[in-house]
């Protein structure tokens, strides 16, 4: 069981640009649409068991899945926890607890539901921040976006340095995705 | 012939921390110490015939060598371009030139010195932004330290999504350092 931050960035790591827009991103489309490349996020999300959200992604996904309308369309199957100061939404049929405040009793809570099975911290970068401020973060898999972006929602922003993750595998799929695995 | 930007930075694209230091990076030593792994840095300056940065890099490398005192530790042995608006110190016996204003005319004179050889863009960001901003930047080599910074200066501070570039080769060091190769 690990808990994995899988995300996607740009080169000089921003998740979403200014407009907390990720259009950079989808130009290239599915990357099992990339010639001779498999996609590896089913393979990712069969060993997931939980997974956990900030407010501004929640809200970014029920806008792009336009969940309000169709709340079917919730891509998640297993249990989701949004941690949010805010009230938000909620989606009919989805398996959501809203949270808020500390993480630890939080990601214990989402151990439990994951029976065995790895926690995935979908972003944004502050919330797995503060996963890895306790010491809670296992893993990050980047999927590194050939493009720059000026400003944005950062990857992480916090400093580590000391000691520094530690590079376990570099992929290429095609021209376009590098993907690097670190272990924290 | 290309113009190329081979740097190194933090997994989330800083090129120096807010204090302005590499500690960061230096904590790995050179990265031929890596076990198995070879120095791409000599086969790389080999194909390089002239070479830009910017004032604070030239301020950092003159402070890191103690180059006032030494002036002979000067790294470089091809023509170099210092672009700044201000006052430098000069280095006794390195060719240097200082410049400022558009990147453009200074690149040509590069490429007349390189003499089919490669042009280097050292950094800062900002400056490689300059070049790109004009067309002339051809290739970014850029080797991923596997921390993350939390702020600091940036690699390239620019939206460069349409096109986007080409992930050209994906290297992995040891279980350190990762270098992406981009094609402009």
């Amino acid at each position: 069981m690990k808990t994995q931050y899988y995300t996607a960035s740009s080169i000089n790591g921003y998740l979403a640009d200014e407009e907390n827009s990720l259009d950079w991103l989808f130009q290239f489309g599915d990357i099992g649409d990339i010639e001779g490349v498999q996609d590896d996020y089913p393979q990712f999300i069969d060993q997931v068991g939980a997974l956990a959200m900030g407010s501004t992604t929640y809200e970014w996904v029920i806008e792009h899945e336009n969940l309000l309308e169709e709340p079917a369309k919730w891509p998640y199957e297993v249990p989701a926890w949004v941690f949010s100061s805010r009230e938000l939404p909620v989606i009919d049929g989805a398996d959501i607890h809203f949270v808020q405040g500390d993480v630890a009793p939080v990601h214990a809570d989402m151990v439990r539901a994951a029976d065995g099975k790895n926690v995935w911290l979908v972003g944004g970068g502050d919330l797995v921040g503060q996963f890895h401020d306790q010491g809670l973060l296992d893993e990050l898999i980047l999927t590194v976006a050939p493009v720059m972006l000026a400003s944005g929602a950062p990857l992480l922003p916090r400093r580590i340095t000391t000691p520094p993750l530690k590079l376990a595998n570099v992929q290429k799929y095609g021209d376009v995705f590098a993907v690097l695995t670190y272990e924290v």
